[in-house]
């Protein structure tokens, strides 16, 4: 367990682990307590969510580059499957939605934006692997169209919609998956080289003893997901109690809170002028929730939830999802970066969170 | 005679032709038999089509560049014309204004991602002339927003609406006949040299002399048109019958009939790495129906339809044409391509062919 | 005051400043004759546009490049600034909107497209500096999105909305003011090595002494508020006896007259093989009434206006800024243009004026 240790002691998030126990004791003896326990349980997520990144990416380095790969593009957003999977089992499937519809529009503007800025004020101007960061976007504008269609095409009468929506969400699902991984077969495998840049760039920080990281995977996830449930229950009484609209709290807070540890990573990266790295971490993680973490969430809500939730977002979502990938594709289109191009980036996403931030209840 | 037994001899497409009369028999002797009829229509249809597109090229070749050119271009998609003129004289607009969307979606997005998809199978990247790309896909993009703005701009009420709708289609419609001419001038006068390289591409099969090609499009015209009207009055019945939405049938199984000569052409062209032509072919036919053919109908209808038909599109087939026009222009903007691109390409379309298959009939 | 005769002298359309009086004249003895006030105050404000471009070109000149081109980004609109307070004023929000709307598309796509047009009949294919074209369009995107997002997520009933446009409104001017002047950061400070080639290309003409120009830009703006008021208050009986709707004035009388000195300057550039002074003025010009003007107006709004401002347009609208943002995108994307460029550009711009034209006055 030693390098455990001498991780936590080295790295000031992991302290937040403290707020692990405590999230448990306060939800058992203040349940009522909704804005207290969603802070505490925020304040433990942060640090699980790094340590789950830490121990994916470790198993990865041992595993050799495909399935290493293959490994990080499954489990690379973990965190907020798991949040969402409480959320599904709760039968909760506004949130489920805009926290999935939160994540990619977060990960696409405000984690890229950030990087562009970060990395900016730093360096006059910054290059990156474009290919890479055009496989991404395509794979985003995909999803986005499979969101859109359903919305776009069904103006009928209620009762025949829904069949037609549910049958058209795992179509669509089952789609979008074979999508996904044929995107890593041709990333992984036949068309490896030109996806070059970023292959080097993660042996930074020293890799686990598989042992250890198989276990801290396992333990973690399931820490991850008590904490998500005591969560999941709380944040509705939390949102009444700040006076923040659950489509705020579901997009934005939810979100960040979800990525935390990639961007921490992201954002290292674009300062050490590796924005291939930021680049690859926050298009490729918008990619893998919209086009692996959203389906399989619709799949199994056949299995797990109360009954089956479909793929069809509130319009509002769904516009903001087109416009952060459009603003993706024109601003990765260049491969090159300065500071006002994080600065656009990061408006557009103002833009967003001040919208849902105003949003009269009943609109959502 | 020679040269076209020849060819139906060699081409075992073409021993389709069979199926001609066959369609009048049966047509005569059992007219209830929609879904018979029907398939036995598609079936008649393609080896007619692939003759049609010979001739065309045929005469085209012998006429010299500029004017074979513009005869291309203008008879390219003649098969395509004739249904639609058909169903145009039967007052069917439903079918008329799916088709030609139909037409612009298959072209751009089955056309173009199953010629990547086949050329990347087999080529490891493939380059093209990403000038002439952008042309067409910027003529497709003026004829979306031509197609996209009256939609966008009419809600008032009903009979205001009509008459502003009729006048605007007209206007339109001369609009986009301009800058299809346009855009003729451009590419085959002005600034040839720099649509170079689909130049010798043609040459392939031996052209047939002038009196066979021209006596093989009056006469094949013809033949088209008389299937054509069959096909149009069992495809509603046939529709019913295989349990196939009609807008499914006009979008998807029209076009694909429509387009199969084309196809084959393009098709074989990605396998032998000349993507210029496949290319060419899928973004120029599409643009060719969206600025030529649509438009015609439009002035058509006035002096053939029983009533005048407007520019106005159902609001999904707009959304879809606009998706397939923004993914072209994605899709080429870098002028190189793997096997990949086209899954994604070819994923948009089955997006879109999924949605109208599961489609209840009244949201049409 | 020799310089400013001089000037007059040899620059025709300087002769129109003689309506300036008939138009106040006119309008002093016949205020019911709208058409004819109309007609002459459109006369009168075109000369009066050119020489407060000359005047502000004049200051900026003498003030040095950074001061110079901030001013230049602050009063290059100034005609549009004073028309729309007139209109402000009076409290004709939907004159105000529609000649914002108007400007952006009229800049974009009009300016835009003339200029590549009259360029391309003269030379062969042309360059120009993307790198501008391109942060030009990336404000003009995030500006957009700013005005798309209000509509797109509010369908609630009327009294929640109406708050909540106001404060998103107020919210949303703020970030675009702010986006604006961190553009003129970037391009005028940080990064100016790369705006280069349009440096030294204004000082064509001579610049008037320091005294004259401050003088004329201070008389010549209380001129264009005087007769901004006749203009303004004639429009509307005007567009009445004229049979033009409400919408296509403000959209395109409006914007022609306001950018008529613009127009001519990028023009005068585009035939010189100077594009990129051409796409600097458009864009550049559509930019700074996007997010500079326009929310200007609304915080002036709450001071000047009968009643506050939102930034909320008629759906019709934002789709036209939409598609124009777009086409500029496409368009500029390779910094290289030829004659049939233009040609798209203004055939788009045309189908919004045929439609504007013959839209039913219900619909606006």
């Amino acid at each position: 367990m030693n390098p455990l240790l001498k991780e936590i002691r080295h790295n000031p998030l992991l302290w937040l682990l403290v707020f692990v126990p405590v999230v448990f004791v306060v939800h058992k003896l203040k349940p009522e307590a909704h804005t207290l326990v969603f802070v505490l349980s925020v304040l433990a997520i942060v640090p699980l969510a790094a340590m789950l990144s830490h121990a994916t990416e470790s198993v990865a380095a041992k595993t050799g580059d495909a399935v290493g790969g293959l490994l990080n593009a499954t489990l690379g957003n973990l965190t907020e499957l798991v949040i969402a999977l409480a959320a599904l089992r709760a039968g909760q499937y506004t949130l489920v939605k805009s926290s999935i519809a939160g994540a990619i529009v977060t990960n696409t503007l405000f984690m890229l934006g950030a990087s562009f800025l970060l990395g900016g004020l730093k360096h006059h101007t910054q290059e990156y692997n474009r290919v890479s960061a055009r496989l991404q976007a395509g794979l985003l504008f995909l999803a986005t169209v499979a969101l859109l269609v359903p919305s776009a095409v069904s103006h009928a009468d209620a009762t025949e919609t829904t069949a037609f929506l549910q049958k058209l969400s795992v179509g669509l699902s089952v789609l979008l998956i074979i999508a996904y991984g044929l995107g890593l077969v041709f990333s992984l495998k036949t068309h490896r080289e030109i996806f070059g840049s970023t292959a080097h760039d993660e042996g930074e920080e020293a890799p686990w003893p598989m042992g250890l990281a198989l276990g801290t995977l396992a333990g973690v996830t399931v820490l991850v997901a008590l904490v998500s449930e005591v969560f999941v229950e709380s944040v509705q009484g939390a949102a009444l109690q700040l006076g923040m609209t659950q489509a705020f709290v579901g997009f934005i807070v939810v979100a960040l809170v979800g990525g935390a540890a990639e961007m921490a990573s992201a954002f290292s990266g674009a300062r050490k002028n590796r924005l291939d790295l930021s680049v690859g971490i926050a298009l490729g993680s918008a990619a893998q929730i919209a086009l692996f973490v959203a389906p399989v969430l619709v799949l199994l809500s056949y299995v797990m939830g109360p009954t089956p939730m479909s793929l069809q977002f509130w319009p509002g979502a769904v516009v903001m999802m087109l416009i952060a990938t459009m603003t993706a594709s024109l601003v990765t289109n260049s491969g090159r970066s300065a500071w006002f191009v994080g600065v656009l980036v990061l408006m557009v996403y103002l833009i967003f969170a001040m919208t849902l931030y105003l949003l009269p209840p009943r609109v959502q």
